[in-house]
């Protein structure tokens, strides 16, 4: 999984049924030193993260997983918030 | 799933049956600031989107989900147009 | 799915069995532009596709679609030969 | 599978319920000479693996399949230690 | 498929026991100039590859299919020896 901050949301209002109900998110990935590496992506949230927050997502079908069995046609789902993590010093 | 804009369609007649009668359009990949990252792919669109619109849209199987049965061998699809999207300043 | 060019075909006497009979060519990704982008792939190809055509293929177990119920252990298939695409200027 | 070596471990306390009890671990890729590459990433990991240890992960849905039948949400495994790997010079 | 170059071999004792007995072979991606091209990759061989040789490989589940119906945790996997490519000029 990779981790990211949460920067925002998305309004759709015209978009795949699946999705109605489903909050979409637009995550930025972020390295282990807490600064943006690539592209924000758009990603479901089943744990109820919100802007700010650092989480990590899931890429790929499972990103669906928490609706089971609606096949919601997500590739990136928020699937944890991070209290801390710990990285020691080498 | 990736915030795109499409910019343009793609004709092919000689395909995969499974793509008949389905819409292919060419969509550029773009950042939370609106500006182009990486390539543009082709996409299968089951929602109605149109040349200039900014879209979201799902990678890998799911992108052919809306044709179920049908196994579209697509592996990325227009799952949403995006009226709006909102980045608060930290 | 990404456009490509044709550049080469790969001849390979010991590979996976469920090879067997299936073209197997050298694609390179392009941009809208036409240009390279990034490293070529090995392919499989149902369409008829020759040397110097632009194609779009999908990664994935989608490429082996084609040949199901056999087991096609590959990830990059050519679905379909472009006729033209057509990038309205903004 | 990526080469990676293990630089901390992830504390999460909201999170998808089926990650209850398996281990959270920030993996750093390297290359064959040991330098970091890309970005870190959280894998779950199976095989008991520490921080400072290099291992190989997997990504996409393998990363579950030790938890089979429970669906944990994963798209990166630890799934092997590294003892050794040896380059010979060209 | 992904052209590259087997650089190695990975020696793992503490591993998913569905590796037990599967050869884990380091690959270098390359170009279609034989240039390396991005980090090296930890893979499955079936096809009885050796250190040197030119190969392609498969990602994602694929890479596992040649021991079906065990569910090895690959990735990557080695599916073809390359003979030979060509690359008309144009």
């Amino acid at each position: 999984m990779q981790l990211a901050r949460v920067i925002g949301d998305v309004v759709a209002t015209q978009k795949d049924p699946n999705f109605d109900g489903i909050k979409l998110l637009l995550v930025q990935p972020i390295g282990a030193d807490g600064k943006d590496v690539g592209r924000p992506l758009v990603a479901v949230d089943s744990v109820g993260a919100g802007v700010a927050e650092t989480i990590f997502f899931v890429r790929g079908k499972e990103a669906s997983f928490p609706w089971y069995p609606t096949e919601v046609p997500a590739d990136a789902g928020i699937v944890g918030i991070v209290d801390s993590y710990h990285v020691p010093q080498r």
